[in-house]
Formats: C-alpha cells, structure tokens, sequence
C-alpha cells in the first residue's frame, strides 16, 4: 500500500491487543449457566487516556463487526469499519478522548469464540461452546475496561447490535458510564428480527457441510453461509437505496433469460454473500444472531424502570429509512427515558441508506456526537 | 369430512378441470424464445356463463396459489383459497357473474410446469423447461378464453402475483377486458422485491439434493426450499402482524437457550417451510419468481403511454402495512392511468395484515369490489 492512498485524517498503524482472563481455576460465568475459560478479548485503543483515566470511550460493533474500528492494520487497503467517525477530528476525537473497541465474545475476530479452541478436548469449540448472550459480551468488555484500569467511561456508544451492547451496559453498570449512544437498535428483539436471524441460521444449518458445527479443517458450509449473508445484505438497505444503487439493471444489455444472477442487485448480493467466508465463522453467525435474538432487555418489567434513577446522559440516534431496526423502537427507548427522568436527546435523521445509515451516513451523526460528548465532557468537569 | 363443517354459503364441490392446446406440430411461442407444446391448463370454473357471455371474471393467482380458488373438492377440509371472495352472493358473485381461475404455466398444480413430463425426452423437463414471463402465462391465459368462448371478460382480478397479470391482460388484451382489479402489486418489480426472490432460489439451488434441477423421483430439496419458503412468510406479513401473532413467546416457558426453534415465530416460519415441499415444486418455485423479477410492463417507456386509449376500468388496491408491495407501487399505477385518462379507482386500506392482506382482509375489499363490479356491469348494459 502506497502511504499516499491513507484516508486523510486516519489514525496511522494500529493493532490488534488480547487481553485474557478467567484462567483456571478462574471461570467465566455465562446468563445461560454455561461456564467459559480462559476468556481472550481482541481490542484496539486510539488516543491516550488522560490522567484522572476520565476521558475513555467504549464502542461497540455491530453482528459482523470487529475490534478494528479505525485507522489503518499494517498493509491494509482499508481503514477500520467507523474510521469516519474515530480519529483525530472525528467524531469520537483521538486528541481528546481515549477510544476502545472490543470484539464480542462467541465472535471469530481475535475474542474466545466457537472457532476457539476448547481446552478440554484440543479442538474448536464448534457446538460446545456455550450459548452467550448480549449481556455476557457486556460482562465480559467490563472485563477488559477493569485491566484497563477505567473506573468510569465518558461514553459507550455503537449501533445496530452495538446500541443494544450499550443498552446493557446502561443497566448493568450504570455508575461506570457517563453518557451513552445507542444508534439505529432496540431495546427489544421482535418477531420480524427474530425471523430474519432465524432464516440465516436455517441456511447455514441446511448446508451438509455445516455438518452440526464441526467443520473446521474441512469443506466450510460457504453456500449456507452465503445465503444468510444475503438475507442480511437486504435487511441492511432501504428499498429506495437499493432503486438508486441497481434499479433494474442487468450484467449485460442483452436479457438473457436464465438462473445465474443477471440483475446487478443479484450479482452484489451473491458476491457479498460468497466473499463472507473468508472473513466469517458460521457457527460465529449462529451465537450471535441466538444473542440477538434473546436480547429483551426490559423483559416484561418496562424499560422504564430499569433506568430509574440512572445519571447516564442519552444521544438516541435513528435513521427514517431503516425498516430492520425502525424508528419507533429508538423511540421506545427515549420514551422511557423521559418517563424514567433520565436525560435523553432522541435524533431521527433523514438518510435514505437504510439500516446501514449508521455506518455511512457520517456528517449529520458526527455533528451531534461532537456536540453531545462535548457537552457530557464538560457537565464532567463541574 | 362432515357436511356441517363446510363454510356457510361456500360453493359445494367443485373439480378442476384441464385444457391443452398447442399439439403437435403446433408449438406456443414464448417471449424468451423458447417453445412449448402441448401446454396444459389446469383451471376452475364457478357460477354460469349468461346467454351474450359477458359475465366472464377470470381470477388470477399469487406465486404459490393454484386453480382451486373457491368451494371444496371432495374429501377437502378446506376451501380454495379466495373462497371468501368468490361465492353465491359473495364479492364475486356466483350467481351473477361466470368466475374462471386458471393456475399458471411454469406451476405445479395441473398446468405445464418443469415437473411436467417433457415430451421429448418422456422425463420431467426440470431446467429443460424454458423460461417463461408473465406475459407468458397470459397469453396462454387468453387461449384458455378462447376456448371457454368469451370474447371480452368483465373483469380480471388478483393479488401480488396476480395483479401482474392483470395489468399484463390489460396492456396485451385491452378490448378483451371490461375492466381490471390489480391487488398489493406493482408494474414494476423493484431491486429489492428481485433480491428477496433471489435468496430464495439461492437457498433451493444451494441444496445439493435440487442436483440442477434433476430430482424427480429422488431426495428433494426440502431443506433449500424451506429456507425460501421461510423468507416469503416474512415478506407477507407485517412487523406489527407478527408482533401481534408471536410477539416473544417461546414454546416452552423456561428459556432453553438452545439453536432448535424456540421463539413462536421460528416454529411457525419452520412448519410452514418443512410444508411447502408437500404442495410445491422446487424448480416450478425457480421459474415463477423469475417471471415475477422479469416483470416491468412499462420497460422504460412509461406506463402511461401503454395505458393511453385503453377503456378498461380499473380498481388499484393496496394496503397500508404491506411492505413487500408497499402502496407506491399501487399509486404509480393509479398515477400512469391519470395520465392517461384511463378511468381509475385508487383504494388504499388500513391493514396490519402486510402483504397477506390481499388473502385475509375480506369487508372491506368485498365492499370496493361488489360496488365496482355493479357499476361496471351496468355501464356494459347500457
């Protein structure tokens, strides 16, 4: 890679860090009574921590997402998956706030995963790797923001899976965030998630090749795997974006009439879905959806009065055209806020990107988190 | 069956009936080139055909439906599937109106299809069996009227798939068509409603059991045609009718934490998938959806300049919650018939049903559709 062809205003080389714990004796208790250890989380951190360790942000990644947010890995092309929003300048500003991203566990990307090799056996995980929930993952970062020696975090913030991390960690641990910003999620999985999620796992499940989650070293279930991908792929975008990305365009002019893709939107989604494999675990794709899947964070009691009395500041951000993760479920969470007495801004912003919208829909998001973590730094101070 | 458990004021038994055309050396041109013959029509037909034959209605089905579209066959629990629709004083009036159903070329259900027996070769055609159009299944359609003698139908009616070929009737046949009633469709299949169709041939032809299409009398596909069949039920309905169906009920009360379904809405998406294999042919699924991607009436001309001089009446339903069809689409249609001074009724209704509406939601489209059908017959009296 040419140094020229660095994004202007990325944070130049980072790694990957690990940090491992529940060493044996030690175990990592799960919400689902299964036990893990040793547990490793993949990390990066961008900035410096300051000295009173008071300016730490957590971020949190969506379903296929990983530690690598921002800047560049070593002779990579591309910079991390939220480098438009982390860096000096940006957003989550690298001069002035110490930025950490974790990757989930039950992930494929450097965390103890169903790729992981289980200690007792000398072979991965595959199926016997407990089931782990969007409360574990939290547990777990909680963890890593211990080593790290932060008692409190100025911010968590993440969308999509990543807000409902953030959500939990409001509940879980509110005295250790300040302020948090759940982006384009739920506080709640519904049925139409859950059935898309579920879709996905019954494609992966239905490839012979999948062969019950024990596949590693052998043929990988690429076409299951595939097919998941695309339901996502669809889910991810508005149907306005789609007519302005493909419309009804063919390969090539000729209407040729046939099964193999022709329509470019059948091409993207075939390419997306067949280049998964080669940086996804399936049997990843299976726990985290179930994750997702299971989250409720209010579970019958009323989100409401699981933030009573809570001092952490909300940004609710949410997109108009995002149909996976609608409007009126970030409106749920702001609600409860204000019934709650918890001060919250609620942002519905007009992009035509769909769910997406968080990943790519930069200016408008960036403006608001400057403004809000700005003011949360300040109210800090005080 | 007991006689008491039949539906009050449904039709008694009824039988589907078969018609062929195109022997040898006749053939049937299709409009991808390819030839066909003989071709077979399976079809039903309720009520009378009057003295002067202009009470004809022909009935058009959705992508799984099939002739049988009211009354019982014997021994049959169940009615066809728009009996609530079409009946003795019913919005399709038996004792008025003459009501035809004829299920489509490519299908499963009596007519021509890839699990035919090609007579070429005395074995089933599977992806011998040339891609087919809407315009296809019309213009066999328009031959199965010629032989039932009716030179101008009163109307042409349907739902989804359905709707495509009314509005292909109208723009292929418009002096053969008093007047037309497209449901919850669109002129134009968009990028998105293509890529959802795609996953679902994706999940069939990823199933090494479809083996390209050659499987008749082996191991089905069932699991690829499962998974396709799964992301159609999302499609049909709505967030809200889910959340209403399933919410987050699980199947047992203690949380199972397990990948086998738990979740309602799993179960149901399951049983409904494992099913369809019983009722439908994986490859007939392959070549309806792709005549389904492959509709675009107006293909860059504007639909308005197909419709201007045609003296169809038109009847546009759509439903408020149907996002697979979402009432743009309807409205673009009612839009283009403006402005071409065709004359034309735009009803859009408050369904939570999504998509399914146009199968469930009887009062009111029975109300839209017994008064439009009045008035039509009227004004051809006259």
């Amino acid at each position: 890679m040419k140094k020229g062809s660095l994004r202007q205003g990325s944070l130049r080389f980072v790694e990957t860090e690990y940090f491992t714990f529940a060493h044996p004796p030690y175990v990592f208790e799960l919400e689902g009574g299964g036990r893990l250890g040793p547990v490793t989380i993949a990390y990066e951190t961008y900035g410096t921590l300051n000295r009173d360790k008071s300016n730490g942000i957590l971020i949190l990644h969506a379903l296929t997402g990983d530690a690598h947010a921002a800047g560049y890995h070593e002779g990579d092309k591309d910079p991390g998956w939220w480098d438009s929003m982390i860096g000096p300048g940006k957003a989550f500003d690298t001069n002035r706030y110490f930025v950490i991203c974790s990757n989930v566990i039950g992930g494929c990307k450097g965390s103890t995963g169903p790729s992981s090799i289980n200690p007792e056996t000398g072979r991965p995980y595959g199926l016997n790797f407990p089931i782990i929930t969007i409360k574990d993952m939290v547990n777990a970062q909680a963890r890593l923001i211990d080593y790290l020696g932060i008692e409190r975090l100025l911010c968590v913030a993440g969308g999509s899976m990543g807000g409902m991390q953030v959500l939990q960690w409001v509940v879980s641990y509110p005295e250790r965030v300040a302020s948090a910003i759940p982006i384009a999620t739920t506080a709640t999985h519904s049925p139409q998630q859950i059935a898309f999620n579920e879709v996905g796992r019954q494609a992966i499940m239905a490839d012979p090749n999948w062969n019950n989650g024990d596949y590693y070293g052998g043929p990988l279930p690429v076409k299951g795997l595939s097919v998941a991908r695309m339901v996502g792929h669809i889910t991810y975008m508005s149907d306005e974006s789609m007519n302005e990305k493909f419309g009804r365009r063919v390969k090539n002019e000729k209407k040729p009439f046939k099964f193999s893709p022709e329509f470019e939107v059948e091409g993207y989604l075939q390419y997306r879905g067949d280049n998964f494999i080669k940086r996804f675990d399936p049997n990843s794709y299976l726990y985290i959806t179930k994750a997702i899947d299971y989250f409720d964070l209010s579970n019958g009691v009323g989100l409401h009065n699981l933030l009573k009395g809570i001092k952490t500041k909300f940004l609710i951000i949410a997109f108009k055209s995002d149909w996976l993760y609608p409007p009126y479920q970030s409106q749920e969470i702001a609600r409860a806020c204000k019934r709650a007495g918890v001060e919250a801004i609620y942002c519905e912003l007009n992009s035509n990107y769909g769910h997406d919208a968080f990943l790519v829909e930069v200016d408008e998001q960036a403006h608001l988190i400057t403004h809000f973590l700005n003011k949360v730094a300040e109210s800090i101070k005080r």
